[in-house]
């Protein structure tokens, strides 16, 4: 989601270092100190934070890290969480790329994945955060009976997807090609809202590791 | 499919022989001799026959079996199959709960899937041509390179196919949830043509086995 540059966005982040996290990697293995929780959520590309805030207020056993890359729209996650806030989230403002350094091995229980970029370009098919890339990392970051949930709009980023779990061997727990036909449990953010109002379906896929890895 | 009974339907089928195989568990091992061809394709769910016919056509170096379970619809293929015959078909009109013994170990290429029965409920879901008890008797027949293609309207079957095969630790080769979006290369049948006609998706799967079952 791309948003146009906000000049208080970085001071406003850089003013509140007690709930944008500046250098995850201190926190490497240490979450659940930061946060004690039953289990740890990971949003990947939170946008403007609505899910993760969402998810926040209806499991408080649970602890929340959001990530988003850019600072514009990051800044307008965190104002609307400090606004709201709730001990048990915490956001990283920086890319991804190299998420495993944040996070020790098997200390995340559930990663979310929502309407992330799709990048449509086969040279960027690394870019995309279900690329083998990113898999091998969240591989190591979650416990043995953690998951991956994602959501999307974009048919070629699911498809794509499905293959590249399945290729990696994960095991697909649960996949709907319409999740809104039925109510569910969680969060409906803004953007998803509107694609649900247009009658346009929304994918969703879960999975999970397999024993024999 | 249903249809009306028809009371030409079984003497129709047993006065052709030829085509319509009546011990296909003589042929085990043997498919290629009765029709030599580059790859042989199996056609479960034939309906009134118009993938398999034109598939035949189209690829006349491979070919094809095609099972249909309800003589009263697997009539109306194999007449329109004998008015246009090609000598690289054969209809086998049975129930294929036991299709493992009509095919010899790794002696088919190719298996179709084409808007099988769903059975929604799920105390029916062992008849799904995707259940796992079918899926270990395509195992055993399928030569090692060899695929399932799966295409269906029905949104729950293609869920439940994914996950079916992922559990049984098949490798997804190629998915879509919107298979017309786009020209290809296969025979549209008129079920599915009056789905596209109302736009509504079609979804289909490509799995193969792994190195490593």
């Amino acid at each position: 989601m791309r948003m146009r540059k906000k000049a208080w966005a970085q001071p406003f982040l850089d003013a509140h270092p007690e709930f944008v996290i500046q250098n995850p990697e201190v926190w490497h293995g240490k979450w659940k100190e930061l946060m004690p929780c039953e289990k740890l959520h990971v949003e990947i590309g939170c946008g403007k934070g609505d899910y993760f805030i969402g998810m926040a207020k209806q499991f408080p056993q649970d602890a929340f890290v959001a990530i988003e890359r850019d600072s514009n729209v990051g800044a307008v996650a965190a104002k609307k969480a400090l606004g709201d806030l709730s001990s048990n989230t915490r956001m990283v403002v920086a890319d991804a790329s190299n998420i495993e350094h944040w996070f020790g091995d098997k200390e995340v229980d559930i990663i979310h994945l929502n309407f992330s970029d799709p990048w449509p370009k086969s040279s960027h098919s690394k870019r995309r955060l279900s690329h083998g890339n990113f898999v091998s990392q969240y591989n190591r970051m979650l416990a043995d009976d953690g998951e991956i949930q994602m959501k999307t709009d974009n048919q070629k980023l699911f498809e794509f997807s499905l293959m590249e779990f399945s290729r990696l061997n994960w095991l697909l727990v649960d996949v709907s090609v319409d999740y809104r036909r039925t109510e569910q449990p969680d969060v409906m953010t803004e953007y998803e809202s509107r694609f649900v109002s247009l009658n346009q379906p929304i994918y969703r896929l879960v999975v999970r590791k397999k024993e024999n890895k």
